[in-house]
């Protein structure tokens, strides 16, 4: 008895006949009176392995396996038989089945389609779909590819803090951190909370970006990056935007902008091609079952090179395109998805960076340009999304950067470390931001933000 | 001009009297009235580049150049001069030197040695030294190797929630996650907390452990794993807890303990041998620095079999040991530290595993022995450390496990979903977590936790 997974027994050659044993989960069954078929899945795979077994080789338990209810666990061994013609390239003649752990008749994933919306309240059941089985082994190759490009390209994982207490790019909306009790909150003399009682002795928050942490880092071992959760405490109900979504945030000394943007158009072809490369049977499902454009779409990702504008000549495209868009486009309009996604959709039929930003509505530590209207930040801009990333290069020059943080109506104290930077030894450095959800709807062709991550968080929703 | 790394220096084949072009910090600097010695780093690489530069080439500059702080960046173009019979293989002669940013006579890193406490103030400046350049190098290089390790053994990674609205096991220690105004918080009419008016309509916390969650995608990927930060809101003073910390969970359907005992092995051992391959010069620098066996030992993990007893025979070893323990031995006492130690440092002298634990001390899931008294769990235990790794077989038997949440005064509601995953199709499964922090503790001789996290947090300190 040789314990096989359905990974192996399709991708590796075995003997007409040979005897293997799999285990797996039943995803369909049917019998007739003589013989029965069975689908079983057992993880290893996207595929299921087709089983066959009849009355004559198993008298007594056939007509029981025959009513084993939808994902009981079982153990099949059996003799394979290859059937290199026909569409499923073999079979086994099962001579023996055991059950390892029952179901039952009210098991929530029948055959017949379900919603996504449904599939959400079944967060723990929907990865046995075949579309979220594919998502979220998509999802984990996407990680993956992304720490090797990284790694093999000498970039340094920084796990920057999660809780913390600065406010970072002076964004309000975020989630608190305390401990302390709620019901009874402790108040200094003058009424206000005593956060001399917290765990921290200070009032403290989820971080939204790890990005002014890394830098740090970026100016001792030169090429690093961020991967890890951040969270905005929006109170927005979009298919876009999740409370809680992980970030991918790479940071360089001695690169300027266009130093970044190529790293970054670099990487996400990587990613593309290793997702291409190591699900193929996922990507084919969703290509046929959820978006009809998404080979196309990543093939053209991987051969096209990325096409780059500024962002003034963005504007002049989109003062020009014949298209109504819902927010008018003038010069200094933070771009919409509408807009972007026209961009990188009709004009340009692939992605694009835009550069060059306005600073009014770019972060304070993006280097000002000498027009003293835009700062050095780049946005890739693609077909389907939107923005999937965005980046910068950073204000380098201690002296501007302490006029921005006035402009910005932030507090120098809390940046001295940050301004420490630039005072021991700074230098031109870039880094850029994915936003790994979107990065994943992007190669998975799934259109709601909660259809990518395994117990998605939103305004209401902490379910699991 | 030819831009280079140090790096690549240091690894790939260079001409004599070649001209190179470096960018980098100034370590040290000292100078003669005709000539000059810079160390300079770039990031790229654990060493320094030696720079001679002489009067002679540059004049004017010359006496400038002598004054550089230490951590000015320059860029440095000069001839490489090899000198394979020196203890430094090559340096630079310089005949150009350009301040690229400025540094201070103030800069807090002058080269007498500075105490880890101290560092630990200057969070941001200290991977600019040798210690912790190291140490944040062999942290990232251990993260990769454990992403890869798993990936090649087909574990799907899977982000579970940061934010929960369960507390896992029971833990009481949690981070609570509020958008409430805590100056004034929102009470019902019977005077609780209103938490309809929080952003989840429901009390939320910071996950203590992925584990839960992991699981159900165990039960439709087969192999998975989660790797990122849990929380503990413990007012814990000790060199070897954080309140932010990472853990990676593997999680495997159709395995038992002894499954899960044997993966934990070969990925420690993975892990510690890619560290060795690829990060040379940091342990070694380590070895001569920080701890004297740390090379001994990493290779002692990497080439012995670990040693495996019950938790039963451990008590009879500790028991007959010839040592004062602070907290005196009997069968059902949860191991301290210093029993831990003495098992793999003073017994095995090498890592262990001890299996088959009380069922009193050890969490709800993990799967009940027959002897009614103890549990499928198996620690890790390794010299320096203590515990390592925890795993266990998870109970699979849903009567079983019902009874155990009833034991553990759960709310079996609050598990439903859980012990769903029993219910339809359930099947022998088994995990084990390991403390990422522990993991880089262990791999750089490090004594204290806050000294191999970027940016610690600890009670009362969440800087940066």
């Amino acid at each position: 008895m040789v314990k096989v997974l359905a990974k192996d027994l399709f991708t590796k050659e075995y003997k007409d006949g040979e005897e293997v044993t799999i285990e797996g989960w039943i995803r369909t069954l049917r019998g007739s009176k003589k013989i029965g078929f069975i689908e079983v899945n057992d993880g290893s795979f996207f595929k299921n392995v087709q089983v066959v077994f009849a009355k004559a080789d198993m008298e007594d338990e056939f007509d029981e396996i025959k009513k084993f209810p939808i994902s009981t666990t079982i153990e099949i061994t059996g003799a394979l038989a290859l059937t290199p013609d026909a569409q499923q390239p073999f079979e086994i003649h099962a001579a023996k089945i055991t059950e390892l752990g029952s179901s039952d008749v009210d098991y929530p994933l029948q055959k017949k389609a379900h919603s996504y919306e449904y599939l959400r309240t079944i967060a723990h059941l929907r990865p046995r779909t075949n579309t979220f089985y594919s998502v979220f082994k998509i999802r984990s190759i996407a990680a993956f590819a992304v720490h090797e490009y990284l790694q093999h390209h000498d970039f340094s994982y920084i796990q920057t803090p999660i809780i913390t207490s600065s406010d970072a790019e002076g964004a309000g909306e975020m989630f608190q951190v305390t401990t302390l009790d709620l019901d009874n909150v402790p108040k200094t003399d003058d009424g206000k909370v005593d956060y001399k009682e917290d765990f921290f002795k200070k009032e403290t928050n989820l971080t939204v970006s790890g990005q002014l942490e890394v830098e740090a880092f970026a100016l001792s071992l030169r090429n690093v990056y961020t991967f890890g959760p951040t969270f905005r405490a929006e109170n927005s109900h979009t298919g876009r935007h999740a409370s809680e979504f992980w970030m991918i945030e790479p940071e360089m000394a001695f690169a300027d902008m266009q130093d970044e943007i190529d790293v970054s158009e670099e990487l996400l072809k990587y990613v593309v091609q290793y997702v291409f490369d190591h699900a193929k049977e996922e990507v084919q499902f969703l290509n046929d079952n959820v978006d009809e454009n998404l080979i196309v779409r990543l093939q053209n990702t991987v051969s096209e090179k990325f096409a780059q504008i500024t962002y003034t000549k963005a504007i002049e495209l989109l003062e020009d395109a014949d298209e109504d868009f819902e927010v008018p486009v003038k010069w200094g309009l933070d771009l919409e998805a509408e807009h972007e996604r026209y961009l990188s959709e009709k004009v340009f039929k692939k992605p694009v960076f835009l550069t060059d930003y306005p600073k009014d509505f770019k972060a304070f530590y993006m280097r000002a340009n000498d027009d003293g209207k835009t700062v050095a930040a780049a946005d890739l801009l693609v077909p389907e999304i939107g923005e999937l990333i965005g980046g910068s290069q950073r204000e380098e020059r201690i002296d501007v950067l302490e006029e921005k943080l006035k402009d910005f109506d932030l507090n120098p104290e809390e940046y001295k470390w940050y301004l420490e930077l630039r005072k021991y030894g700074g230098t031109v450095h870039s880094g850029f931001g994915i936003g790994f959800e979107r990065l994943v709807m992007y190669l998975t062709g799934m259109k709601n933000i909660r259809d990518v991550i395994a117990y998605p968080r939103t305004p209401g929703n902490a379910e699991f």
